[in-house]
């Protein structure tokens, strides 16, 4: 939303971890032996699932809301989000007891729709595309003089997002790999930022849906690619990477690794049976990109980020069955 | 299995803790602010569904495969299951190293089954009829002499599964009241065992699906009560109330509330997105008890035992769709 905005570092993520703290979870970290002999390697799951919200998402944008001088946030805050976002910012605003308007495309998960209902805010549907998204949210912040916070291009919400891998590196600073799901970047880019200053030796990989490859792409040209219409069932990656993200996952030396549909259902599946712990398909992505590159990971300690957790069960049953039509 | 086994009490809870510690989890405790507004009362949750093998049977199981002596043990152990008994007393059995055979009825939960047989055990297929299972079970154990381990009569199971409320009432001695599903009695009977010594004023509610009531009929008459064919979705509870039970459970002066199907599978929904936990449908009776009967808890401290996790996703569709049916 500001082209300009400054690239944060990790004294950024240092200071929203101490400005969250309040409010937000420091959640736990799990194992899974069944995990471990399936991945052949030591897996350590940092649980934002169990985060407020259910999602890593309120950790940027409760960093974003209470960065706000005390006039300005009274205005609000206005974004444009499938879901989690929404959510995060609404119950963020309604913490600090500002308004907050949500945009939201037609088609998002009922579950988060209701969910940013729950929490207060204001919804505002719009077509399913980045353009008309960003026009209505204009148009909101213009009429209301709502701070906008864009859900993973804007600093305060990269180095909030980047407290889950603080946590977890804080307590686990011998991890060899860590992996999380790419969508804008926002968590990816925070999660860079905290792998910088305490784990430098460790690889940074990002899983992404085949469906909505534009990182893998990006990465593969050099410079951003936007061009593509997400396809997948990772509702919470279909966004497309932005551009202070990629500088700084490409300072990082990140490595995307793309997983199809059917991987992410089978990974979500294994995650729910042997964890017991309900993740949501982006979450998943993941362990499918572990599971589906062993050796890369065989032998090592790889953490990963479970992302989310906010599941619409009612699209569960056409979810398993689009997964199963897919295998051969 | 055997009318003369004495009745446990506490101090056999206290053995069977020190004699599983080495094997089993201790397993953690869990809040939910959404689901104590819900309520209206201050609920905790004892995981069991994060013990080994995904249920609290594993306590039972345990205690049982290690208190038999060497000579004993080597001949092997056998039972009837409809499910985590048997996958519980096959991972102990093969924790000690000694042979396990399961006689699980026709119709039982696919994904038991495989944990079953994953976890080493011989498998033998019987009618779904109380008299059916327990002729089989003779049949091996005169065959093998092998040691049979009943799921919820035998004291040594009992005294295991009373070690999850020990666990919780030490950490937590001022509950109200502990809510824990009634099938067969092994959890609830070890849980009046715990109950009595460590938290004399904390009422036990045995929460029943209506389609298994043998527990509710049977208190009601003051004798047991065995004239029924199960009719529920939660296929732990399917068993009939033991007569060791049944006096243990008369003696702590517990209550019986019963639950449909339609009120345990919105409770395991909301457990699945409130708290993003997959339990299984026989472990959200007690969830569902307190929600249905708001005017005994409310604004009271309140312990629910999460039995068990072990969902069948293949047959997810099925249950929420005959959930959805039989609302008005």
């Amino acid at each position: 939303m500001n082209p300009h905005a400054p690239t944060p570092c990790f004294d950024d993520v240092l200071a929203a971890a101490a400005r969250i703290a309040p409010h937000a979870h420091v959640t736990p970290v799990l194992r899974s032996r069944a995990l471990d002999a399936l991945s052949g390697a030591g897996l350590t799951f940092k649980a934002e699932h169990l985060q407020r919200i259910g999602a890593f998402k309120f950790r940027g944008a409760c960093n974003a809301v209470w960065s706000l001088a005390d006039d300005i946030a009274a205005r609000g805050v206005v974004t444009h989000s499938s879901g989690n976002h929404g959510a995060a910012l609404a119950r963020a605003a309604r913490g600090r007891g500002i308004p907050c308007h949500v945009v939201v495309p037609d088609g998002a998960v009922r579950a988060k729709l209701a969910a940013i209902e729950h929490y207060g805010a204001m919804l505002h549907h719009c077509a399913p595309t980045i353009a008309a998204r960003e026009a209505l949210c204009a148009q909101l912040q213009a009429a209301t003089s709502a701070t906008s916070v864009h859900p993973y291009t804007d600093p305060r919400v990269i180095a909030g997002q980047g407290t889950a891998a603080l946590e977890l590196l804080t307590t686990h600073a011998d991890l060899d790999a860590l992996v999380v799901p790419l969508g804008g970047g926002g968590l990816a880019a925070g999660t860079a930022l905290a792998m910088r200053a305490l784990a430098p030796r460790c690889r940074l990989y990002l899983a992404e849906p085949i469906g909505a490859a534009d990182g893998a792409r990006s990465f593969a040209k050099g410079e951003l690619d936007h061009d593509f219409v997400p396809d997948t069932i990772c509702d919470g990656l279909r966004g497309t990477l932005g551009a202070i993200n990629f500088d700084i996952l490409r300072t990082a030396n990140a490595q995307v690794l793309t997983v199809d549909d059917v991987q992410v259902v089978a990974a979500m599946r294994l995650l729910w049976t042997r964890t017991k712990q309900l993740v949501e398909p982006s979450s998943a992505t993941a362990l499918a990109a572990v599971l589906a590159n062993r050796a890369l990971f065989e032998g090592r300690r790889v953490g990963i980020i479970l992302s989310g957790g906010n599941v619409d069960l009612d699209a569960l049953p056409a979810l398993f069955a689009t997964a199963t039509e897919a295998q051969p």
